[in-house]
């Protein structure tokens, strides 16, 4: 049985923590919400583990349709086991939908739909506030090849489509979604990071109603409700 | 001879006037220098006959080259005469060094060489405030199609080519620029609106000064001498 280490990295949303395993990470998922960059932050008891299992869920369904990823195991209520990566520095958002910093930049109507969907990446730099940047800017910079970039888009675009088939099943219309991508020390690019309504818009198709980190963002009420929600629908009405 | 007729559009730096043909305007090059997106405006006399004279020879070297362009003649010293436009939306910006806005928001060092040189959209909207925008933000919301996209990427590039000869050739440092396309009405995508030390970054090679509208943004002094030294040097120094 693997043991976790030491502590490598204490985010907003998850505690990476080394393991016997040198390629193994012990990531353990927060009791805590933030918005603005962290500027608002608060303790939510139960969310950590509604987002591991979410996040858990979502990563199986993602492997399943043939897309490298880091997830290796949940082995408890709190901790995910993950391939350790080395990180690529940028958040590849998509957008299906306008909405957020892309609807109020724009000032389109709300949920105008994008097709094809919209790609953006931003430069993850707590000194520079993690700015947009397009890909030639990435490049000339040095923060990605050019091939990677190709792949973080085409990756992104089958993620969406698995991601887009789990909640459209259950009535949940997938407005955007943040993701982060990691090398393996083989070299294989994975999709890392997490898979949780922290990181998506969702929309519930029927009430057009928020169910996602919106309802924390804009003090709508309590989030774990809504989180459950969600994992009671992707799990399937049988066992809600 | 041809005549002008109504005034179509005043802006900031010139006014568009159509003419008794319909397919040519007559734009006249105005003595005022704008900033801060027109908060900040002065009357320069003498500004727009050295623009004037500036975008003339460069539209002609731009031309030359084989670039398709909305240049016809520069009649006298306040007017050009040019093909009329749909125009593109859009404001194309071509980095060769790192400057202005985009060193600030990445902290680069000043200068810092972009190989290849970075390409950026504007969406040219007052009520926005002219916001960046990548590819897919602009396929998605209309603004341009993919294929115009590409052209404009590829002529921007052309265009490049023949500024930095043209600079180079003068010791002067093509730092970045600002470009603007439309179409002719038979479909003809091309290089439009005007080149001018308004709209680049130039800086002398020997001494690092600043041959461009940077010397009125940061207030270094009267900006005719320093447009006149740019005509002087493109002139050939011949003609000093
Ligand atoms: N497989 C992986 N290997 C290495 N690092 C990973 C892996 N998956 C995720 N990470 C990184 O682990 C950290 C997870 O913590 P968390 O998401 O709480 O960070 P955060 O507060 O969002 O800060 P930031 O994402 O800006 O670093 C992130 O830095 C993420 O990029
Ligand atoms: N060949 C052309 N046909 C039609 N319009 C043109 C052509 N060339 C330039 N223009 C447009 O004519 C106007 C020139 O005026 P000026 O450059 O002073 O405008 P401005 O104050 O910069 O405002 P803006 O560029 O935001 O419209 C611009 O709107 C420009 O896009
Ligand atoms: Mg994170
Ligand atoms: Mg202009």
């Amino acid at each position: 049985m693997l043991k976790k280490t030491e502590l490598l990295y204490s985010g907003k949303a998850k505690d990476v923590f080394a393991t016997d395993d040198p390629a193994v990470l012990w990531v353990t998922y927060k009791d805590q919400a933030t918005a603005l960059n962290g500027k608002k932050k608060v303790q939510i008891s139960g969310k950590g583990a509604l987002n591991l299992q979410i996040s858990t869920l979502l990563f199986k369904a993602v492997a399943a349709a043939g897309i490298p990823t880091h997830y290796l195991s949940t082995p408890d209520q709190q901790t995910m086991l993950c391939q350790r990566c080395e990180m690529v520095p940028l958040e590849a958002v998509v957008r299906n939908f306008a909405s957020g910093s892309f609807q109020r930049k724009f000032q389109t109507e709300p949920l105008l739909p994008l097709q094809p969907a919209v790609h953006e990446c931003y430069y993850k730099s707590d000194a520079l506030d993690d700015p947009f940047a397009n890909d030639e800017q990435i490049i000339a910079l040095g923060w990605a090849k050019p091939a990677t970039l190709e792949a973080i888009h085409a990756l992104s675009d089958q993620v969406n489509l698995v991601l887009q088939a789990q909640f459209s099943a259950v009535g949940i219309k997938l407005v955007d979604f943040k993701l982060e991508f990691g090398w393996l020390a083989d070299g294989t690019l994975v999709l890392a990071d997490e898979l949780s309504p922290d990181n998506m818009r969702l929309v519930d198709e029927a009430t057009g109603e928020s169910l996602d980190k919106d309802v924390f963002r804009k003090e709508q009420g309590p989030l774990t409700p809504v989180y459950q929600t969600v994992l009671d629908r992707l799990r399937g009405a049988a066992h809600v």
